[in-house]
């Protein structure tokens, strides 16, 4: 069972916007055994719709279609899909009423460009939009599926999830694909690559190893898409079984786990709180903290603390300290955790202070230089690393550092 | 002058990453007038890779190929690339070398897989990798060109900058494309699409807009691809002045700017600071500030406060307003602005109070219920909203609106 997915829309192909949709869309097929063989993005354009659906439609079982749908005027995708299936537009009554409905609650007028939403190919299945204003519709020609969503991407999911997920059942005998990831981090990939070589080539027939690096650290996944199902679970967690006793300091855990949710487990599962100063981060870590749900069950907040001034005022870093080893310095880290937890009352505490850069870099402290410190019951650590890239790699890398230390210190008590 | 984009990796097709490679080369090419006419991701499959690099190189003037050869065994380009163009690897001695060094910097030890990635096949000239291990590659066949790239981003984009975009103009007698984007915000996609009617249909020939909505506005781009350069140009900056006159309101700038850079502008010039006081946005803000550089010109700091304890004894919120009024409320707002301006001393200050979700939401205080807060020299002003969304996109969406509630505070001073 193979699917295609197609983005409509000038704003990927000039580069203006990311297409996120896709990614999402290939790892929700891939859990119900729908392999993703290609992701296309094309053009605004009716000619290059009609003839690209088209041919996806011949090749493969599932296509998969975004964006396109928006109420304004460069959107040509209905019309596209009308000629492609050879039919007129109607309105849908269910999609109208709705409109109506979400606008007037909005405090939006209704306007014309709002009553041609709800107008649908004949050809189509309606696939109701809870979330917004453009229905979703589906296709079907010779037992091959096409479903078109709009490009706004909580829109897309819903419709996804709540109207187009149930009906896959039906639609095909779902084979067997299965992935299964495991977080590292604190470990390069060529190291990782050594460490880990002859356990990569005593795998079993059928399973496929992937190396993705980021930032944050390395994912190894492993893949099956010829083994049955349980089988596949069964070869692949014996395979990681094996992977945690050659490499267990640096596993983070396993699939969309981050070291902050990590961190947030242990934290929550100990009854510990957590408070951190930033400096050269500026709010990344707290922000990656609280982006998660639930966050105030061990999270109490954070000074971002930008200058000197407010390093000393608000977290106490004595000013002798800064003027003796300079703001971005190990003590000044250590003072920074051990005072935002004084502040806050948490028992674990983060600090960074560093220069994230482009500029502000010196002989001694060039670009980069970040001074990270945790701050535990057990006492205080701080480490220092050069994250040699640009500003916003540096910040990113420089949080996951820090966040990697309080999970490693944890991790040992 | 047409290019096509390729990306290789299962992991963009099982949804394990997101490709953003494509939309940062997209923009780069349109800057040079070199069109994308489609970007496709591919999997890491030798046969898959041979036949569409083939088709893609007949029909499109440049292919940027990205993904593929990281130093890992799943990395199966480079063989590929041998195939098509029927020849060997060589060894690269500057990559050599470089490689050997960079490792030897990192303390990293050189082994076998490192060896490796400094070969290259004989039919490429090498673009130089700076700043990794594994060297780009360009090939020609029949006055088309095909350039290797790695996957990680800031070696991607680095090899381009230095090594291709230089070589561009020697390539390819350049043509025209140009794009101009206005970003707006604070007017929903389709009242913005009534009100700007008659100007959008009064648009002379040649200019094409889009609809560009996100989670901080709607951006309109305008595009000409068949005007030469300058007439483009004054076309486009004409049809713009125009339209600052029917939104002046609504108008934050233009091209890759975002409401905090404009903020950012505005409080440079002026000489004022700032400061933010984040519950419900936990650092988002302070964030998205200090992720542009420079930020230490105006920004002095801010306190994440998730509990109403941080509030009091951090913000000097009085108890008494929290226990009448509730945590996210008006009052709290106000108190939250005034007490991080004076903490810092900065004379402009930010708050957010609210609750994000998914859960924490009464009757009174829906999910997606914020007060924002702006503190000004001249009086401090609230509003509240609901951003019935996700957590992700509530957290964006408040974000963005009290920044804007800012920008427009300082904008009729």
């Amino acid at each position: 069972m193979r699917a295609k997915i197609v983005t409509i829309g000038d704003e990927i192909l000039i580069g203006q916007i990311v297409d996120t949709n896709s990614a999402w869309l290939s790892s929700e097929l891939n859990r119900y055994g729908i392999a993703v063989g290609e992701i296309l993005s094309i053009s605004d354009d009716g000619d290059a719709i009609v003839s690209t659906l088209d041919t996806a439609l011949r090749d493969y079982d599932l296509v998969l279609v975004t964006g396109g749908l928006g109420p304004t005027k460069d959107d040509i995708t209905k019309q596209s899909l009308c000629r492609l299936f050879g039919c007129g537009l109607r309105n849908d009554e269910a999609s109208f009423d709705h409109n109506r409905e979400m606008l007037a609650q909005r405090g939006i007028p209704f306007t014309e460009l709002n009553r041609r939403q709800s107008e649908v190919p004949e050809a189509c299945t309606v696939l109701f939009n809870r979330n917004g204003t453009a229905p979703g519709m589906m296709f079907e020609r010779k037992g091959h599926y096409m479903a078109c969503m709009p490009g706004v991407p909580y829109e897309m999911k819903t419709i996804f999830a709540e109207q187009l997920a149930p009906r896959l059942d039906g639609m095909f005998r779902l084979g067997a694909v299965y992935h299964r990831t495991m977080i590292t981090t604190g470990i390069a990939e060529s190291v990782l690559a050594a460490t880990i070589e002859s356990w990569e080539t005593g795998l079993r027939e059928g399973l496929k190893l992937a190396y993705l690096p980021n930032p944050n650290g390395v994912r190894l996944r492993l893949s099956s898409y010829t083994l049955d199902r349980e089988e596949a679970e069964r070869a692949v967690e014996k395979a990681f079984r094996e992977l945690e006793k050659i490499i267990p300091e640096n596993i983070v855990g396993y699939e969309g786990t981050s070291v902050e949710s990590a961190v947030a487990d242990m934290l929550r599962d100990g009854g510990h709180t957590l408070s951190v100063a930033e400096s050269c981060t500026g709010g990344r870590i707290a922000s990656r903290f609280t982006a998660m749900a639930g966050a105030s069950d061990y999270f109490l907040g954070g000074v971002t603390a930008y200058t000197a001034d407010m390093k000393t005022r608000v977290l106490g870093v004595p000013q002798t300290v800064i003027a003796e080893h300079g703001v971005v310095s190990e003590q000044v880290a250590r003072a920074m955790a051990e005072g935002v937890a004084a502040l806050t009352g948490s028992d674990f505490a983060i600090a960074t202070t560093g220069v994230a850069g482009p500029s502000g870099g010196t002989e001694q402290t060039p670009v980069g230089t970040v001074w990270m410190a945790v701050k535990t019951p057990w006492g205080t650590v701080a480490e220092v690393r050069v994250f040699n890239s640009e500003r916003e790699v540096n910040i990113e890398r420089a949080s996951a550092y820090v966040m990697d230390m309080l999970r490693r210190r944890i991790r040992k008590a």
